[in-house]
């Protein structure tokens, strides 16, 4: 596949149009990662979103919390593997809000990524606001799905919780 | 405080000029409720967004489910108490992806909001494309706050099973 392709595939991109293609890839800057590399460690600060454009990566995100400096408990985790055919997006909360990395992407092969800078997305929204609002407005519906199962996790969570406490 | 203001105030209107707040009432249909009333329900269709006016609110949400016919258990839920001043936006989930509401609203004094359609909504951002970057790029930062805020009670719940379950 060619990177407009791959552009054209993922979620956030999928209504714009061939000339709009050539816009986010004048702002992507390709990365290559050697198998084994950390693409983003939960918690670290940064502000560029990712494209999965070959290769596999592992994303990770710890579940639970050390209580105390005692506690050897190990954090669990959640691990997602992913390929390129995924047309995985990663990193883009914390282009919008710089906060921290929300979680770890690592690469279990060799990867070529597509790298968008926060600055330059910006910029470019703002000076094709028409294409701007159709990004703008799948990344409102990507987020608001993830809301809404993170909220479905909340609800199974506090059951479970809820029945190992007895009450 | 007149409904100029009110929107001016509200978080994903806080980044427009005054023509663009005079476009946003003009999509707004003024609606009064009484006390008592249920404004949106839990798990009920809808794509219209609210924004509070006038009076106080109190949003509730089921947090935990019921696992079977026999199970009397009583569904627990959280309630949130809003009133005018707190700026609060509401059902702005459902305006974005059309799917079920996912708290109930109901006021808890006569009140007054604002609504505003999901077709008024995506006609005027499409319209006015340089107010819709500034009003998508809040709500997407908003989303993303809501989005680490879930997260967050999904470590702290895992960690509290893992904890009661003596792993």
């Amino acid at each position: 596949m060619n990177p407009n392709d791959v552009i054209k595939k993922t979620f956030i991109f999928n209504s714009l149009d061939e000339g709009e293609v050539e816009d986010i890839l004048r702002i992507s800057r390709e990365r290559r990662f050697s198998k084994g590399e950390t693409i983003t460690q939960e918690g670290e600060q940064g502000d560029s979103m990712y494209i999965l454009f070959d290769g596999n990566v592992e994303v990770s995100k710890t579940l639970t919390m050390k209580l105390e400096e005692g506690d050897f408990r190990e954090k669990e985790k959640i691990l997602t593997r992913f390929k390129a055919e995924d047309n995985l997006v990663f990193g883009e909360m914390a282009m919008i809000d710089r906060e921290n990395r929300s979680a770890s992407v690592a690469t279990t092969t060799d990867c070529i990524l597509l790298e968008i800078e926060r600055e330059d997305f910006l910029e470019l929204v703002e000076k094709r606001p028409q294409m701007g609002v159709k990004i703008l407005r799948r990344l409102a519906e990507l987020l608001v799905s993830r809301l809404r199962q993170s909220s479905q996790d909340v609800i199974r969570l506090t059951t479970a919780l809820s029945i190992a406490l007895g009450s």
